[in-house]
């Protein structure tokens, strides 16, 4: 990182601001699911257990309003549409990883 | 990090957990405020904007639960407590760092 350290404000404030986000259930597994390749909805849909497909369409489009993912069409035939992380959203799976090996040592 | 690199199953499940947990509203101001130092409930109390007493006591016997501060108390007089992180809660630092400068430049 070359930017100016954060003050304690703004880096509590970010944290609020990732945490309100990121904690909201679903967002990081969807995130996850992308982070080697792009996907569609059913493969999504497959992939995270327990989400009902509204809830996915939801997180989908929170998550591209919010510029971590971007939705593509390919015209086809047939037409497909696939969801892929935005440069943002690579931008934060190297800490995604970092947390999920801490979770898997430290909270049980 | 020597251990083996964590299956996509068992960083999905870690991830869950980790935002589960994190993601509850003031769990990651609360750590972030123990970063450089132990502090009392009212240190804690009125450097974390909005937070009431009784919430904040509700964070803090859960953040002990699950291993990441410590309470202390100093006998004195005056008897005084205090929290501190675990090295568990330590662990996490790094982390949290790197999602803060992300989410300051890429969480409007």
């Amino acid at each position: 990182m070359t930017a100016a350290p954060l003050t304690c404000k703004e880096r509590d404030a970010a944290l609020l601001r990732a945490f309100e986000f990121l904690g909201r259930r679903w967002n990081a597994a969807v995130l996850g699911k992308l982070q080697d390749r792009p996907a569609g909805f059913r493969e999504l849909s497959r992939a995270i257990d327990g989400i009902s497909d509204s809830v996915l369409s939801n997180r989908l489009s929170s998550l591209t309003s919010a510029g971590l993912i971007v939705r593509s069409v390919d015209e086809g035939p047939p037409v497909s549409v696939s969801y892929q992380l935005t440069e943002a959203g690579r931008a934060l799976m190297p800490a995604l990883g970092h947390i999920a090996v801490w979770a898997d040592e430290h909270l049980p």
